[in-house]
């Protein structure tokens, strides 16, 4: 159990962020750790590096940060997955449910390739309407899902039922 | 003359992004080429290597891509720099004109320590406000600034005016 422990000492909780009630969990230890950026890192691509992933697509933005390590380390595309009004060429959009109104993210058009076997990359899995419409995006544009890879999962929002059916990495989970 | 050429075939001219007149390099074909990826890489790991750097500091979003990777090649910690409000610890701030107003970039206040070499990563120096702020963040906070590192410079902009005593590596240049 060391390597879990080395990721799961590496992130801190931060209360009443980004509003009153909310303890969030802070990556920005791990990231200054490189014992434990290497391991998450390595842990992601153990995970990956035999299972056909063409293209990995990271959610702005911390999910650059792991997105394109882990894509530098296998050899392949980085994809980003971005905020609206954000990219400068023809853009695919996905809108998700936000607790009031909707938020959506974009993909260039042109940023995959039809049967292209995608890994979606975040450092967290919250409630899964981000995941959900990275997925749908990917799949409007022709590609493939071939998993998700999350740095945290909060287990208990039950963000994974909002991509059930996909493969699913969570390198360190908070449980029910 | 192989190598810069690879890079700059992987960057797309987009007219009128963000607004009216402007000609946007996207660098989102580079990071869909592993080739060029990996070049752009091997060439920021070559160039920095042997330079005593102590941690990448990489500026939101773009500069998550390349400094992550980065600080995963070199293993090193990575600091993101961040737009306002988006920290969850305690943050340092650093403001920057724009061409009406002002913004901001902060790091959290225990991301580097006294003395650190910090080598900022950003995909674009254009007018050079917000490397200079980032500049000013990492010094205030006692660390020291190796350097810079961009993917692409737009050289008539000027923007190296601003970070001018600094070690600067741009891998695409437009000149004048």
């Amino acid at each position: 159990m060391s390597e879990p422990d080395l990721l799961r000492a590496a992130i801190r909780d931060v209360p009443d962020f980004p509003k009153a009630g909310v303890l969030f969990k802070d990556i920005t230890p791990l990231l200054k750790d490189p014992a434990a950026l290497r391991e998450a890192l390595r842990r992601m691509e153990e995970r990956w590096r035999d299972e056909s992933v063409d293209a990995v697509a990271g959610i702005e933005a911390r999910g650059f940060i792991f997105g394109g390590a882990l894509a530098d380390r296998l050899g392949i595309p980085f994809v980003p997955l971005r905020k609206q009004g954000k990219l400068p060429w023809h853009v695919a959009r996905a809108e998700y449910a936000l607790e009031y109104g909707t938020d959506a993210i974009e993909m260039h058009v042109d940023a995959i390739e039809a049967g292209q076997r995608v890994l979606i990359v975040d450092d967290l899995l919250a409630t899964g309407g981000t995941a959900r419409a990275a997925a749908e995006l990917i799949e409007a544009q022709g590609g493939v899902v071939a998993g998700f890879s999350f740095v945290v999962s909060l287990v208990f929002l039950k963000g994974g039922e909002k991509i059930s059916g996909y493969p699913v990495q969570s390198l360190v989970e908070y449980g029910e």
